[in-house]
C-alpha cells in the first residue's frame, strides 16, 4: 500500500539480491524507520524485538532469515541451527513454524550448493503468495462493503469499525480486515473506518491508523469503549476485524476486546465478519472459548504508554499508581454465533463447521 | 477512606473556618496535592480545571464557593454574580446547578448579615448528606456481595469489575459504585476488584486504582478491552458502575464503555448494577439511547495521554499520528434490559418504571 506517493509492502528484496527491507514497526507512528537485513542474526532480531510483527509477516521475514543462514552455511547442520534460532525468536507464532517448516521441508532435498538460492526464492514466494492471499481476501469481502455502498446516498460514505492491526503492516500487503477497504477505496466507493486504538499496545492508534493517512483512506481513531455508542446510533455499518486463530466451528480468536465489539453488533444489528487466510483456522480445535490458552503479557504493556512528547522525543509514561497490580491478557475468543461470517480467500462462509467444511472441503475430508 | 493511616474526605473545610482543603485530582496517582481553597475564584478555578471532579464533590465545591463569595459581598447582587461564575464553571453538571440553587433559594431569603455564615453551614449539611447518602448505597450494595460471599470457599475473594471511578474521590466520602465494595472491605469480606483503565481519561487507573491501593483493598488493573475475557472465564462475580445520569425507565448514562461491559455481563450471566443517588434520577427522560444528548470532547484526551517518566516528570505523550482525526465521546447509555438493579440510598430495586416507582413513589406521583 501507500506511503505517500510510493508504493511498499512491508517486507521487500532489494535489487542487489543481498539486503532484505522492513520498517521497524516498533519506531511507527513517529518515525519511518526503513531497516535493511543482510545476515540471519539481524533477521531473528527483527522478529524477537518486534521491528515485523503480525503472523503472515513473521512468517516471510523468518524464510529470509533461512536463506541469509544458508549463504553462510549450507550444510544440514547449518539449517538446523538456523531453525531452532529463528523458531526460539516467537515461539507461539504459527505462521513462523508454517515458514520454518516449509523452508526446510523444500530445501533440505537439495545439493547444498543449490539450497541459498532455492530458499531466496522460496522466501519470495511465500512473499508474493500472502499478497495474493490477501488481495482475494480483499475481493470476497469488497462485495460486503458495495451491498451496503448501494443503499447509501451518493457520496455517503460505508463506515466500517475495526479492531487492533490486521492491516498491510501486519502481512506483506493488503492485510486482512483492512484489504476489503483498500480495494473498496481503490473502486471510488467512499469508505470510512472507526479505528480502535487496541490498548494496552495501542497497534490502532499506532498502525492502523498510520497505514489509513499514509494511504489516504478516510478514518477516525475512537478509544475501545465508543464502538458501543457508535453502533447504537448508526455510525457503524459493518464490522470487520482479524484472527489469530479460528476454530472448526467458527469462533474467532482475536486481540483482546474483539469479543466486546461482536457483542454491540449483535446487539444492533450491524454484520461482524472476521477476515482471514486459511492458514489461521486450527482444525484441531472447536470451542474457542473453553480450549485456546490465552496469552498473558507483561503488566507493563498496560501500566505504562509510549508516546511522542511536545519536544518530539519518545518516551514511555506511566499511567497507574506503582502499587497497583495488573493484568494483561493479550486475546479474546468471539464465539460463532457472533460473528455473521468469515472472509477467506476462497469466499465467504458461515462461522460454523458447515460453513467452513464447504470452503475447505479437503480439510473437513481429513478431520472425518 | 483512607489515605495510608489517615481518614479523608474528598473536600473539608479546616477548623479554622477559613479555608477548605480539597486534593486537585489532576495530579493523581502520580502527586498526592492537597490545595486550600480561600475564595471564589480560586474555587471556580478548582472546579473548571478538574482539580475536583465527580457531580456530587462538584456540587458540594460550588456550595463552598457560593459561602466565600458571600464572605465579600452578601448583597443580592453578590449572590446573582457568584453563581453565574460558578454555574459557567462546568455548565452540564447537574449537581453543579442543583447545590448553587440549594444556596440561592435557602441563603436569599436571610438577612444580608446572616448569609455568609448560613451558606457556610449549607455547605458543610451538603457535605455530609452526600456522605450518608452514600453511605446507604453501600449498606443497600453490600448485601448483593454478602450474597455472593456465601457461595464461596472460605478466604476466596468476590471478584468485582468496575468502570470509571464512582469511588469516594468523586464524591465526599464513599463513592457510589466502591460504597458496598468499601463496606465489605471494613466486614472482612474479601473482596478484589478488576479496575477497567476507562480511556481516554483513565480515571480507573489513575483515581479507582490509587483509592483502592490506599485504602487497602485488593484489586488488578485491567485494560477496558479485558472485562468480556474475564467473565468468559468465570472470574467477575458481579459488576457495579456509577451512573451520571438515571432515566424514569431504569436505562444508566454513564461513563463511555459501560455499556459494552453491560453486554459481556449478560452474555455471561453476570449480575450488572448502577450505585446512584436518587439525584441522578432524571424522571424527564424515558428513552436513555434516544434522548439524552452525549457530550463529545477535545480529541485530545484520545490522542495524547498523560503519566510520569523514568525520571519522575509528569509528561504529556500523542500516541497516534497528527494526521489522524480523532472523536471522543464521553457516556455511553446501558438500557435498562442490560441493568441487573439499582443500588439506590432507599434500597435496591429494577431497573425500571415498576422498580423505580416503588423505591420513590414520590417521583412517581409528581410525574403522573
Amino acid at each position: 500500500m501507500k506511503i505517500g506517493d510510493r508504493d511498499f509492502r512491508s517486507i521487500w528484496a532489494e535489487e542487489d539480491g543481498e539486503r532484505v527491507g522492513i520498517i521497524d514497526q516498533t519506531k511507527l507512528p513517529h518515525e519511518l524507520k526503513i531497516v535493511h537485513l543482510t545476515n540471519m542474526q539481524e533477521t531473528a532480531t527483527a522478529i524477537s524485538d518486534m521491528w515485523v510483527r503480525g503472523a503472515p509477516l513473521i512468517g516471510a521475514t523468518a524464510a529470509y532469515g533461512m536463506a541469509f543462514a544458508l549463504r553462510k552455511d549450507a550444510s544440514d547442520a547449518g539449517l538446523a541451527k538456523a531453525y531452532d534460532i529463528l523458531h526460539a525468536t516467537r515461539p507461539t507464532a504459527i505462521n513462523l513454524r508454517w515458514a520454518l517448516d516449509a523452508v526446510r521441508q523444500r530445501i533440505g532435498a537439495l545439493p547444498e550448493g543449490e539450497r541459498a538460492e532455492a530458499a531466496w526464492a522460496l522466501a519470495e514466494e511465500i512473499c508474493d503468495e500472502d499478497v495474493e492471499t490477501n488481495r482475494r481476501i480483499g475481493q470476497n469481502g469488497l462485495k460486503l462493503i458495495e451491498a451496503i455502498a448501494r443503499d447509501k446516498k451518493p457520496g455517503e460514505p460505508v463506515n466500517v469499525l475495526t479492531h487492533c492491526n490486521a492491516g498491510w503492516l501486519a502481512t506483506v500487503d493488503w492485510g486482512t480486515a483492512t484489504s476489503p477497504i483498500y480495494l473498496a477505496h481503490e473502486k471510488g466507493i467512499p469508505v470510512h473506518v472507526y479505528v480502535d486504538e487496541t490498548r494496552p499496545r495501542n497497534q490502532g492508534a499506532g498502525l492502523t491508523a498510520w497505514e489509513l493517512a499514509n494511504h489516504g483512506v478516510d478514518h477516525t481513531l475512537v478509544v475501545d469503549n465508543a464502538g458501543g455508542h457508535l453502533m447504537q446510533h448508526g455510525k457503524v455499518d459493518l464490522c470487520i476485524v482479524g484472527s489469530d486463530r479460528t476454530t472448526a466451528l467458527g469462533d474467532v480468536c482475536n486481540k483482546i476486546g474483539t469479543y466486546l465489539k461482536a457483542l454491540a453488533a449483535r446487539d444492533n444489528g450491524v454484520p461482524f465478519y472476521a477476515a482471514l487466510p486459511a492458514s489461521t483456522i486450527d482444525w484441531t480445535v472447536r470451542n474457542g472459548v473453553a480450549e485456546i490458552p490465552i496469552e498473558e503479557r507483561g503488566g507493563e504493556e498496560v501500566s505504562h504508554i509510549i508516546g511522542i512528547n511536545d519536544a518530539g522525543t519518545v518516551e514511555r509514561v506511566r499511567i497507574s499508581p506503582e502499587a497497583t497490580p495488573v493484568s494483561n491478557y493479550a486475546f479474546d475468543v468471539t464465539p460463532a454465533r457472533l460473528v455473521s461470517g468469515l472472509i477467506t480467500e476462497r469466499g465467504v462462509c458461515n462461522a460454523s463447521e458447515a460453513g467452513l467444511s464447504e470452503l475447505f472441503p479437503e480439510y473437513a475430508r481429513k478431520r472425518a
